[in-house]
């Protein structure tokens, strides 16, 4: 098995690296502050001091990195990913980012003959333990192929959505749904307190239904508390909304619920709540007074 | 065990009555065609020819009818439910009544010194023969823990929600968030398609995700099909989105997610889709012609 | 010309009254406190202690009263319109009252064999002194043919709008449009105020272009000093959203724009504004907080 | 009183000109194809071969070009504007053109020390001949100072909005204003008819009352008979909805009513309305079947 390259240690990318280790994959590795590779060498990784140098030596190099600016550093800057692009390399980026860095990137690489694949996730750091990410790659189809048995250990399922953009494309119209339901559900919780029903026994009824949903279990008993302590900031699941919205504009489809919910979201960011949890979009339904 | 007694043996009823037998309850059934108890004799059960006679021999008694006529006319009808009913007596209705209906049985009963529950349930067939029904009960609570050994057998789970009336605002608000849930669904389903991305693969990472459900993994499917045979006929989802709509009225609820699902309800009403399914709705949010 | 009569002398009727007077019409006039009848004596009319003697009197007469429950009462009471009522004369009820309320009294008098119209009108006192009101007439073709003249003299202009109960649903469908054209004010205020315009100047804008109109250059300049004192109180506002929704819903007509500020005025009634103006839906838009 | 520069004799600019020098202003005209400047020449004007000469002659300039595209190409193309542009020297666009267009311009001008101001007009030719212009002015105070007698005469009324964009924003609110009353008039011209009211007379009673305005009245008659012809394209009104909503956003003001007028015109651009008049969302409202 050829060496896979991996570039960026923080919490998600260290937690991938070491499951791919722990599963027989041989990885070079590299970090910013490099100290933060000790603990993959431990378990069998090789370490380079520059993205360039990972590049060199490995077939096609995974980027795992906090946010855009990080992403877009790592391939540009001195030393970095494009040095060392070739024919016959590969680079995959598994990073968070909107579809500008990600095209920024693609043209970068490919401009060089690399093969180019974004491919976010979704679920968080105990999931990367754990294997069960689900990847949305879109971009060169043969180096989704090459990096299949990678993909198959980090995450529970992979999906190859196509041409580069598709992927963040695919996470809006999740974010879309999700951020309606929000919504949904706040109005409910709502209504049922105000009918005089225990919002409570709704959670109860509703997770024997089917709508049951793993969001409503979780967030439900935290937004009877008015506990909003962030998983997903409000502000970023109105962004998502937003441009969401966006998308279906230049597609000429008509999202009225989703247009609403939007509303609602911005409602509660001119209530200063744009840093809390997106579940504190209950705020917004809630009652500020007796009605008359 | 005292006798409990039954009356409706429709495809509801008689399944209940089954399982109820199956685990050792006496039961004296009566159904409006009588021929229809034959099998619950085989299981053991007892027969009566009127409803007033079943009252007359069981402490208390289930009724299970078809809609809200056969509701009324089980109790007050000649020979019915209220000729025999009197103090120590009980008669729980777990039919899907609306508030009104259950509101003149409930005075009726009380009127007569008796006892008397409100407890529709939520599930088909099959769940009623497993005994996985929920059950959402409203009214006498000391009927309804008499009753409680019989609900345990029934349903996967029983719910008290207080006073007559409350069962049915339970199974509105749980609508209205289920209504607003497919709206958000069948747009999201048509931006992922005229953004260029697969709506099959959407179900897919919808159902890896946080907000995967029993509802979007079976609908799915067939909405992308255009296939509307119906399960709950959308006209009764927009009554009873008006219904949950006029409960927030009427305690100052403002609920703008809901009242745009109400509107696209509605649209799909004036476009003659009431007599499908509710995920016709899918059919307001797709593209007529390409835009300009 | 035949003497008209005319029940109630309140602040509209007194004036309607002395506007008929004085353009030569020969009234017989009553009013719960007879005394409030001495002005018209004054300016030629005659006086009847109930309404009965003035139904007796007059080939048809004119009812203004201040509410659904005093024109009910001067119909049915003891001594009320009824008591004479008979083939040959009419009663047009000009108060503004509630559909049903319009049905009843529909009903009873043509039960007698008397013929009925109602006609609301839209204007408060100083159009009323003026002739200068707006006459919604509904039921009786020939009735509203025949007091055209006095429509002609009390109103600028006078409508025959077919059935009983079309001249509610003209001022619902009015109403309706007048509340959502309020919540687009409102918001258009407020963007602009945020926006680092002026809205003082927005008004001005306004007021010259293509939607110049009487409500916006009237409760403009007050909405942004938030001076909400009310000419149509806020709640009244909502229930005419609300019955104009359920219109549209018999109808299936889907109205996601007039449903978007439905929900905001509820929003308004949830904040404690129900009282105010109905401009206050302004407090609605407007933001609590800086924004993250 | 020193000569004016004018740069483009298109259909408003050239009415805008004669209308000038009828009341006693010395203008030097320039237009791409200069013969279009005949008729300005037997009203007195002076003629010159490009902007730069204009430019040059002149203390300050007006342009009136057809779209974005010609407003910069008058300024920034050989023997342009910016060519003779200097200290001491203003120029006025009164074109209509995007926030960005006109940045890019005001950029231009002060970077060479001259003086810039945006100015774009509300009104059509007839105005424009009869100096009826509304005129919404942004950027350098003194410059809008030294043309009001120029403005006077072009316009009813002038507006100086303070900075540069502020013209935009202006014309953004009021066509959302414009765009949510467009919907709330189609609702409820549908309603009317549905409920067996005739639309026609609903525009008789709209127009005696409180949000009489003349968009209702020139545009009533012709949607109840469905004729749409084009005087504002419904994709322009809906890209200005969405502009609108966008500055909404970044101010974080919640706009409910604005956004589901929005998807109303999305969803009319969805059925090929784009090109059609903006009253064409009427379509959106109206019922395509009876409803069950």
């Amino acid at each position: 098995m050829a060496e896979i390259g991996f570039l960026g240690m923080g919490i998600m990318g260290k937690a991938m690296a070491v499951n791919l280790l722990r599963h027989g994959f041989k990885l070079t590795v590299w970090n910013r502050t490099l100290s933060r590779c000790d603990e993959l060498v431990k378990h069998g990784a090789s370490v380079k001091e520059t993205p360039a140098a990972v590049i060199k030596k490995c077939k096609y190099t995974i980027g795992m990195l906090s946010d855009p600016a990080a992403a877009l550093s790592v391939v540009f800057d001195k030393d970095g990913v494009l040095e060392q692009m070739c024919s016959g390399k590969g680079y995959i980026d598994m990073s968070t980012v909107d579809a500008d860095t990600s095209s920024k990137i693609c043209e970068a690489i490919t401009s060089k003959d690399g093969y180019f694949l974004e491919a976010p996730v979704s679920g968080s750091k105990k999931p990367a333990e754990d294997g069960q990410l689900v990847i949305l790659a879109a971009g060169e189809k043969a180096l989704y192929e090459e990096a299949l048995p990678a993909f198959d250990v980090m995450g529970k399922k992979s999906f190859f959505l196509g041409q580069i953009g598709n992927g963040a494309k695919m996470k809006l119209v999740v974010n879309m749904i999700m951020g309606s339901m929000m919504n949904a559900f706040s109005e409910g919780l709502i209504l049922a307190d105000k009918s005089g029903l225990d919002p409570h026994t709704l959670l109860d009824v509703l997770d024997l239904g089917g709508i049951a949903n793993p969001m409503f279990r979780m967030k439900g008993p935290t937004m009877i508390q008015e506990n909003y302590s962030t998983a997903f900031p409000l502000k970023h699941q109105q962004k998502d909304m937003r441009l969401a919205l966006a998308l279906g504009d230049e597609n000429a489809v008509s999202m009225p619920v989703a247009a609403a919910a939007n509303e609602a979201f911005k409602k509660a960011r001119s209530m200063g709540l744009g840093d809390l949890d997106f579940s504190a979009v209950y705020e917004t339904v809630k009652i500020a007074k007796d009605s008359s």
